[in-house]
């Protein structure tokens, strides 16, 4: 059993595992599926690390698969195409994101929301149809169906690219969904971490007015002198929320700990849209009145489909928005994953695959 | 004090009201203020029965203002009209809903929503801006600015108009401003009340497939025979629930009671909306991840502004949607609160003010 991840596909392939809840990663050698027809063999680069890396490496979510490669915020270039790929050729730089399949016959996948296709197929510790093991990109090269994959515009790097691919359009999809993307909205962020400070820039891209509501007041002069945010403010102080009541279009919330959703219903005006990109594990309390009396919406959005995630990528280049990254190399990201608990990070980590991943 | 509602406007009034939490009603004499330029006044012929005019009787939602002359689902005849009123003259049939004035400057009420604005008057139990207090449709006589008069469209009966100013709008409004009025679309009402009852008409009429979601399986057979629903769940059959997940484009909700949203959540399909018109006194569990894992809303709505009540009640005439009502007089009301306690009413009981309110 120990060595069915070598053997079970015939392109040799290595990376760094989490084997048990600890979620100590360390070098792991597995393997690859042959390029198919309509697949794109890549080699990784750069990859993201999402908070959620960390709760399937400790098993938070109850449903990890061990062992663990994770990373679904991956970049890199082209080494291989299949005989009938289209869109792509070697040497293009390329990324993955959350998803490597799907149905492709759904009512979702036939709207171009892969992403809420019943029968997904995430790109770590999930089951392809072959019920073998998916890998992400904390690893020396990917292999994926062309159409899971996402051409990376000229102009962008590659590092900031990486964490397009799960913060950016994890944040775009619902802004241009709600309709919270027009020019002269008022938008709330709740959150400054790896997904808030991508919806403050994006927000801003889209030449709304940003306020950033967080519990922290420490991170007020950074959001606004450097994320360029509009106004900052802190959730616990009632008075600066009373005053703010009724004046946000739309809040983009990305907070998953367990927080009070009514201060955040009482600033949204009439017809405001609360929506919540984090997953709390327990259910939040929900009042309802204040939601009747302003016709008012609390709605979730979980990253987006192929489609809009190259839009998202190529309107990410076109108007500079970039992710803050600190780039880490491969040995570091044991350390990265104990400052992420801490939120101690700006804003996302992204792991030097490309010159720091070593053969195991 | 006890004789000012006689003596506080010119026009002599008369009417049935609650003086005390008991919620008993009684007759009692008071006074509507003199017909101004933009007001019309009317006799009152009906009056429907809300189920919020049983919270505000007994003071359930802690604001109830003594006495209280209930009613805002009001239909009578045109009696005067003030000297600039252009949409009505004497002898037209007409209807007062929930509201009677408004700040008439502010967003929601320049875009003809004045049921959010957030000085609009309740038509009873409210303060106008004279600081006088408003009394309702238990009465023989009402006078009101013509821009919260509605039309009541020839065949269309008075008894059967007067519920449509409440219960009509509450659930017509959701159902349009949240695109659940196109034809093929499935549509769930939870709760097969006064509001349950007009939204299975309504979504009918919007040729929608219906789904009643009920706790009493002995109104299976009603609902669907007599109300022309397709099917109907019982919400605590499991297996019935289970079935129907990922169903329903949209729910009308309009239980006040406790309940979870979990079950309706998850019989929405993908983008599905989940509307409260009911309003639940203290906050209800939301789980988050199954909003996000189909980009599903939950949302609320508030009866609807003055516009699309005329647009609503014209709809009904058009498409022949009408209450379920049983007629009763004036003094059966105490009566008939204590059987809209059990909910032993199909579906709206409507006073016959015209003919069996007598002066006092």
């Amino acid at each position: 059993m120990a060595s069915q991840p070598e053997l079970e596909h015939p392109r040799k392939a290595f990376g760094w595992a989490a084997r048990d809840p600890s979620g100590l990663l360390s070098p792991f050698n597995f393997s690859r599926r042959e390029v198919g027809e309509k697949d794109v063999a890549f080699k990784v680069l750069y990859c993201g690390i999402c908070h959620s890396d960390l709760h399937s490496l400790k098993n938070e979510w109850g449903n990890s698969i061990y062992p663990i490669v994770p990373g679904h915020e991956v970049a890199g270039v082209v080494t291989e195409v299949g005989s009938k790929v289209e869109k792509f050729k070697v040497g293009d730089k390329v990324g993955v994101g959350c998803l490597v399949d799907s149905c492709r016959t759904c009512h979702s996948c036939s709207d171009n929301l892969e992403n809420y296709c019943p029968q997904f197929t995430l790109t770590y510790g999930a089951k392809y149809r072959d019920s073998t093991i998916t890998y992400g990109g904390y690893s020396d090269s990917m292999v994926a169906d062309e159409h899971f994959v996402i051409r990376i515009p000229e102009g962008l790097p590659l590092d900031a690219a990486a964490p397009l691919l799960c913060a950016g359009i994890t944040v775009y999809s619902p802004l241009r969904y709600f309709e919270l993307d027009k020019p002269g909205l008022h938008v709330g962020v709740v959150g400054l971490g790896g997904l808030g400070h991508m919806a403050v820039k994006f927000a801003k891209a889209f030449r709304a007015k940003v306020t950033i509501i967080s519990t922290s007041p420490n991170k007020k002069e950074e959001a606004i002198q450097h994320l360029g945010a509009d106004s900052f403010l802190i959730s616990r102080d009632v008075d600066q929320m009373q005053a703010a009541k009724g004046s946000l279009d739309g809040i983009i919330d990305t907070v998953s700990a367990a927080h009070p959703l009514l201060p955040l219903i009482d600033l949204l005006k009439s017809q405001g849209k609360l929506v919540m990109v984090g997953a709390p594990d327990k259910p939040l309390e929900l009042p309802i009145f204040p939601l009747l009396a302003g016709r008012k919406i609390v709605a979730g959005s979980l990253v987006g489909g192929l489609k809009e995630t190259q839009e998202m990528i190529d309107f990410a280049a076109k108007h500079n928005v970039k992710p803050d990254i600190e780039v880490i190399p491969m040995d570091y990201v044991n350390t990265a994953m104990k400052r992420l608990v801490k939120a101690d990070v700006k804003y996302r980590f992204v792991i030097d695959i490309g010159n720091t991943l070593k053969p195991y």
